[in-house]
């Protein structure tokens, strides 16, 4: 199915490739503050590059934090809509740097079994992403012959988001009228593997709780006191063990009151994204066995529905041979993943229900839940704008749109608070596989993937023009 | 009840009182190498002392670690029972010292609501149990108008017990013919109050165990794993929670199989000592709630139950904030109390198989039981050595041998080794009290208590030379 995106792509991989090339050797790993200039070096290198590309607004927004940089080209037609691009230009960290084959800031190229791969740490997650937007858009207006493209397109690449995006919704929040579109174009996931094009639909929200019980005033004998008084040990084991019913189910009260069910569309739909549960098992990051809620696969447990999980537990005494005390209390952090419609905000109330139901006498309990979490958000799959998107990755992957599968991310990140603040429904595109190791050594991008990601994003343009949006 | 025995005791109590406060001015802390030097001289000190009671043979035996002090006065008939003290020189370290009321090593006399108390670390753990035995021994000669004792006495007084005593098997192996006794005489231990004599006729073992519980190969994203895959945090809180049943009974498998039945007898002598639990319970070590297995008195709960108490639990991430991972692994610490007849051998297998019974598919666990323990050990209530004991606290305390009441101890120490290595039955004369804050700032020792020790010591030497020890 070829198409003048296509050849304009074709001709110019070597102009992505360069500019990747170039990024990928800035180490801007946001969680170092040693690393804070080369987040800023970071920041100028996409505004030159979005300048060189022809967009007429390049702005670098300062955060307290680290800087993002935001760019704008108008379309020509006044009622053009208008699509916000999100992603981030820093990175993770490379620890442990000497599990690197090739130096994490050193970008190599790879033959690799599904085409030529391109290693370096962000080389995906998210430079890679990010970068495959200048080529599309070149391609875009070469393509269809336009001076400004079809849609009005902003970008808005934060520098935060390895680190959490501590400043992002108060960006959002201050330069909300800059801001302001009809979709959202999140560009910062992937697709369910190399010859699978598809669509992320849904991401999981996140809250989290801090439990802590306390017993005895000071850590006790137990020659003395063992087996008379309480163990704040014993009591969070207890509490901690009852997270789940024997069905997997999380047991906080009302947890599940405002999960939306999967329809059975939904839970086909997810069944024809392949997924070798063994070598997902056995991936880089082994595990031994599968488990989690009854009645779900694992592609939904991780991806559809939602979680409790015990991060850290920590409490009396931990060092070298043995120390014979019931300790005074015990601790314990619990993350929360969850799904439309669950809100983050009901949990601080559901989790205190739960520990009060569970904490015996003799034991204080402490619950914290920060304000704020992360919303879940999930995608219209029947909307047009859906549908632009669908048709925009099935011509890059010669593929019917009805045949581009929808995937979910376990996953949370800022992307709920687009919804929020800007109101506009969100999109995925984005050019990863599973097997990409983000945040991992080693990270790579599929080249061929990027330059399918770029003609992608060439015809999404090009489909939302046509896109019926509500005035906003 | 006078007796010459009192009467000498009574006309010397400032040699107690000025031996003691010039002993407890060494901070002999075993557990800090940097008062090494003061250990050794506390051990000096009191082989000086000895030496001054009398004692012709008195010996400092080094060992890898802190030296301890051995001491033996034969008595002139040949025939005449052996009865070797037990108690150590070496004292708890002082942190924290600001809840001091006085300096921890300058002993200061308070007039407290039972008599004089003295003030200073060490003052009756166990200095003061030591120091009561050089006026015992006077008072014994004394009265009885003797230039040696009616029964050999032998005093092995150690300078590691509060760190362990990591050399005291080794060296009543190695220095066992020196030895050689008819009775062992504990001195670190008390009674139930001022005013209840009694004595411990039972100590608790102490087993321990480490359990490793190993999950994914590493830390998962919870994002990407969470809900999926098996996580040792969880795996572990289930374990633990399963380390009582409802009855509040350990469910080692075999746990119970060689506990010694508590007699109704002994029952009702546990049942008759006075003990406030609501003033236990708000004492220096406040806890909020009794609690334990099913069918017992806090008092059979803390001193003649076997227990099970997890110490610590430690895994993943315990840092400020909240961090979204499964982890690799989940530890956990957990001791044992044992009581007659349990063996701490057997306890690497019963926690081998309890922990095999309660590890989920997919999670990998590793159980480390280090070799040795303590056994538990107990006197025989019948034996006339006990009898001679319950006569001298008897007179001391002018009280009918029938009405001195018997405790347990909780606690485990080198005791277990006395009776394994030596083979000679224990028991116990202490004059501290549940109120004397030992191992706790302002550690104290009630000074009428002390002189009724001494008087109880010297009634002992008498008493014991009737018994008919069996032959050695």
């Amino acid at each position: 199915m070829s198409s003048p995106e296509r050849a304009f792509v074709t001709a110019h991989l070597e102009d992505l490739h360069a500019d990747l090339d170039a990024w990928l050797r800035i180490p801007s790993i946001s969680a170092d503050p040693a690393h804070a200039p080369s987040v800023a070096a970071s920041a100028e290198w996409l505004a030159d590059a979005l300048r060189r590309t022809g967009f007429p607004t390049v702005e670098i927004w300062p955060t307290p934090g680290a800087p993002a940089v935001f760019a704008e080209w108008r379309s020509a037609d006044p009622d053009a809509p208008v699509a916000l691009v999100y992603g981030h230009h820093d990175v993770q960290p490379v620890d442990p740097v000497e599990l690197w084959e090739h130096p994490p800031f050193e970008p190599a190229v790879i033959d690799g079994p599904d085409g030529p791969e391109l290693h370096a740490r962000g080389a995906i997650d998210d430079k890679g992403n990010v970068a495959m937007h200048l080529l599309g858009m070149r391609a875009h207006l070469a393509a269809t012959g336009r001076d400004t493209p079809a849609v009005t397109v902003k970008l808005l690449i934060e520098g935060e988001e390895e680190s959490g995006s501590p400043h992002f919704a108060d960006l959002l929040r201050a330069r909300a009228d800059r801001l302001a579109c009809d979709v959202v174009v999140v560009s910062d996931t992937g697709m369910a593997g190399p010859d699978v094009p598809s669509a992320v639909v849904a991401m999981r929200g996140l809250a989290d709780a801090e439990i802590t019980l306390r017993g005895p005033a000071v850590d006790l004998h137990s020659g003395s006191f063992g087996g008379g008084v309480p163990n704040p040990l014993h009591a969070m084991a207890t509490l901690l063990a009852a997270l789940h019913d024997e069905q997997g189910r999380v047991t906080l009260p009302g947890f599940y009151d405002r999960v939306r069910p999967l329809s059975d569309r939904e839970r086909a739909l997810m069944a024809r994204v392949p997924f070798d549960e063994a070598a997902w098992l056995a991936g880089p990051a082994a595990s031994r066995a599968a488990t989690g809620e009854a009645g779900f696969s694992t592609l939904e447990r991780i991806g559809a529905r939602p979680t409790a999980e015990v991060n850290g537990v920590w409490g009396g005494y931990t060092g070298p041979g043995h120390k014979t005390i019931i300790p005074a209390e015990a601790h314990a952090k619990v993350t929360f993943r969850l799904v439309a419609d669950q809100r983050p905000a009901d949990l601080a109330e559901q989790v205190r229900a739960w520990v009060a139901a569970h904490t015996p006498e003799g034991i204080e309990a402490h619950v914290h839940v920060p304000a704020g979490g992360v919303s879940p958000c999930a995608s219209d799959l029947d909307s047009p704008a859906m549908a632009a998107l669908l048709a925009a990755i099935g011509q890059a992957f010669d593929t019917d749109p009805a045949d581009v599968l929808f995937t979910r991310e376990g996953g949370s990140g800022p992307e709920a608070d687009l919804v929020d603040v800007l109101g506009a429904p969100l999109v995925f595109l984005g050019a990863g596989l599973p097997t990409d190791r983000i945040h991992s050594p080693n990270e790579r991008v599929l080249l061929p993937m990027l330059y399918r990601g770029a003609e992608a994003a060439a015809h999404l343009w090009r489909e939302l023009a046509a896109v019926p949006f509500p005035a906003r």
